[in-house]
């Protein structure tokens, strides 16, 4: 129950409808009996930059979480950015500190690393190909990177961003093998998609899902729907996916702790949540 | 349950606690099957003339409650007040328009003449006394003053602020016998708190109690407990007075019916809130 005593998260990006997050972190935190709530806010690109420091001088706000389209624009907007948000050159959640400085991090890349791992795949020494060089594509490309894939090919039709990632990518990781340029998705092991085909009704598929092997892993960063037409027919080849959702559901335990709301494990949020697909 | 397709209100001042609005409008959008939400946001003075035009930037929020201390500012930050606002030189609600501008409204003098109408109390030729005139005090002035009310005294500590309301509405109602400078509350029909006394614990009382007679109405609009101080000596007295949330109640309709939720009862109110005392 929202009270005047109620902490205040934002959700913010443009546009909201599609957002998933407040209907798992809400039931969660009525469960656990935390006074805390989040927001959706629809906030336009060319708005954001004046309104994101005067939101966070509200006396009620504990942080945010930050997705379309403004993970990329968040790093230059916070006084500090963690070593995993750097890298990814995004942030997808801020932290208001005690003193009222904002601390910005990124979780997708985590989300993503730790469900394909908890589904028994060995990233160490992998062949990736990371389809989409955004704030989501950056920050999985981070964490895959920081997981220890041996090669990783990135395709963005934006070739400034893609290039920028790859040197971000060699700067910090000089022994992986980093590859732009291409989205021919054979001979990889793991495939993500983290562009925004799939979101609407009749995207084309991200790339050529005949070329793939029956063992390629494919993950889906969409969240339209929990089978995306890329990812069942995925399944309908015989390949091992992960769903968007399992993203979010792993990085949930990751942000909460973030802003100190204490832990919880993706099967309790899937118990709690009001997703109904 | 809130969603990314869920109408924010924002209900906006400083600081929060206190408020008591989303513990009322909530459970009744819930029961009505609404999807909108107050939500309280906390917004210092120094921040709100820059935070508001950006804040319904937003894409998913309908309007604002605005409570103290911005309801004076708000009518230099809207494009367009009603004629109560005007008078009352102060507003507590905003709507977002369909091409985006901003109109300001004004409640609260409405809901505190609707609920001592609706105890029985006849205003028309009455003698009040009105104490504090910052935005609540002046709006209930003003709604007094067009209730029909014959004298009408007027007390800060704040004189310019007294005197420009006693300007305004001797300006708007040239009948009206309307003097200043004195808390006195000898030979009142009705009293009125519209100052933030009682919002603290160990606040002096607003005024001299053992001067009133048992027959004065007295009214209080802070809602800090249903029986404030002052209140709890008015009734040791005998004297009829209106509790702050019953300014409140009455209010609520008027303001569902601006922001387009349709309209409900001040009964149906009291019967979904989840206010505690």
């Amino acid at each position: 129950m929202i009270s005047g005593k109620t902490t205040l998260v934002a959700h913010i990006g443009y546009p909201t409808e599609a957002f998933k997050a407040p209907l798992i972190y809400n039931p969660w935190f009525e469960k656990s009996g935390i006074d805390a709530i989040v927001m959706p806010m629809g906030v336009k690109p060319e708005d954001y930059v004046a309104f994101l420091p005067l939101l966070f001088r509200m006396s009620n706000i504990r942080g945010a979480l930050v997705t379309m389209p403004h993970k990329v624009t968040t790093i230059s907007l916070v006084d500090e950015v963690t070593p995993t948000a750097a890298i990814a050159g995004a942030c997808n959640a801020i932290l208001k500190r005690e003193d009222g400085t904002l601390l910005g991090d990124q979780f997708d890349g985590a989300g993503f690393v730790r469900g394909v791992e908890r589904k028994g795949r060995v990233l160490k020494g992998a062949r990736v190909l990371v389809l989409g060089s955004g704030g989501v594509g950056s920050a999985i490309a981070a964490s895959l990177a920081g997981a220890g894939v041996a090669e990783m090919a990135l395709f963005d039709t934006a070739e400034a961003s893609v290039e920028a990632l790859a040197d971000r990518l060699r700067r910090h990781y000089p022994q992986l093998v980093v590859t732009t340029g291409s989205r021919d998705p054979a001979g990889f092991d793991l495939i993500v998609n983290a562009t925004p085909l799939g979101m609407k009704d009749g995207d084309p598929m991200p790339f050529d899902i005949d070329r793939i092997a029956p063992s390629t892993f494919v993950g889906e960063v969409v969240m339209k729907s929990e089978y995306t037409p890329l990812l069942r027919a995925a399944k309908d080849k015989g390949c091992p996916v992960q769903v968007g959702t399992d993203m979010l559901y792993e990085m949930i335990p990751a942000y909460l702790e973030f802003f100190g709301f204490g832990t919880t494990t993706p099967e309790e949020l899937r118990a709690v949540s009001q997703i109904r697909q």
